[in-house]
């Protein structure tokens, strides 16, 4: 009942464009109209929506992370990825979209994202649909 | 199924309480015990829930969203709403809230906000509720 | 039909985990597999998911939170619990977790945490259950 999606990151830290992924999967699994809910099992990136016309916001939005949060800075985990982890508390590691026509409902600026904090990497994304029909 | 919501946001930035809107959808679609689930469609606005007796915190909030992403910092994309971008994504753009006898099930403190991060607009909120009795 | 769970939290700040609290609930109320929907009703703590192996990274995570936002700053709300409110807003107050034979599907690494941000306090958390077999 829970799908699950591959995603290989291509960067440290990116927002990377998983809308036809996702869409792709509902389709597959004949998920027509309802609650796409996604889930990310990771504790470094996490999933957030937001403007996809102008690739400069989602530099703006890692570059501010990173003046919020910095990579380098003091902490007392020793694995060098702390600030991935607090930013990925930040954005959140779950979110839940409405599906129309096997389409994600987004706005008409938005594009749905995986917010990679610690890669590049191999990442999952589960899924579970819930039906109008219901 | 998805009820969509009109809003007039009055002022740049600003944290308006929208729970009496979304009861009165909830109330015209006979949504009575279960859980809603609010979207909003937008890159510069977002959801959260919190305090509404004191007006203080709401401005004590939008005031360190302001120090933390500046809205006159140096960003790369040049809409001059970058600030408001990240700042959606760190309130995040939905949120499920459960329903008892057609009411939001707040608890004492809280109020349903949207956040307005680059204002005054005519924003949308989109609703889909799945009833107790599914 | 809502399901209400005391916490008890010990500290002025903490992440606490409450992974088993939460499965202990799933289990009474034969809640198998399907989506457990967490809703924290107040309004200076908030809910998250993240690593649960190196308390180091709880640690750092309430650090930076507190660089970031000062319990000590000028605020206009007046009962100096400022902090707690904006701190919750950022990790957001409640969350979706999928059940898998009565266990949370929680990633390898993650856990389940409620955030105290003004602590200690009693603390209730709301679930609401939906099945995989409606």
């Amino acid at each position: 009942m829970t799908s699950e999606i591959d995603i290989e990151t291509k960067n440290e830290q990116e927002m990377l464009d998983i809308t036809s992924l996702v869409e792709k999967e509902l389709k597959e699994n004949d998920a027509k109209n309802g609650i796409c809910f996604l889930y990310c099992p990771h504790t470094t990136c996490g999933i957030a929506i937001n403007e996809g016309a102008d690739e400069n916001v989602r530099k703006d939005v890692i570059n501010k992370l990173n003046k919020l949060i910095a990579p380098d800075d003091k902490y007392l985990h020793t694995e060098g990825n702390s600030h991935s982890h607090i930013k990925s508390i930040l954005t959140g590691n779950s979110i839940f979209v409405f599906v129309r026509d096997f389409k994600l409902e987004l706005g008409r600026w938005q594009t749905l994202y995986l917010c990679e904090f610690d890669g590049p990497r191999s990442r999952k994304l589960w899924l579970k649909f819930i039906s109008d029909n219901n």
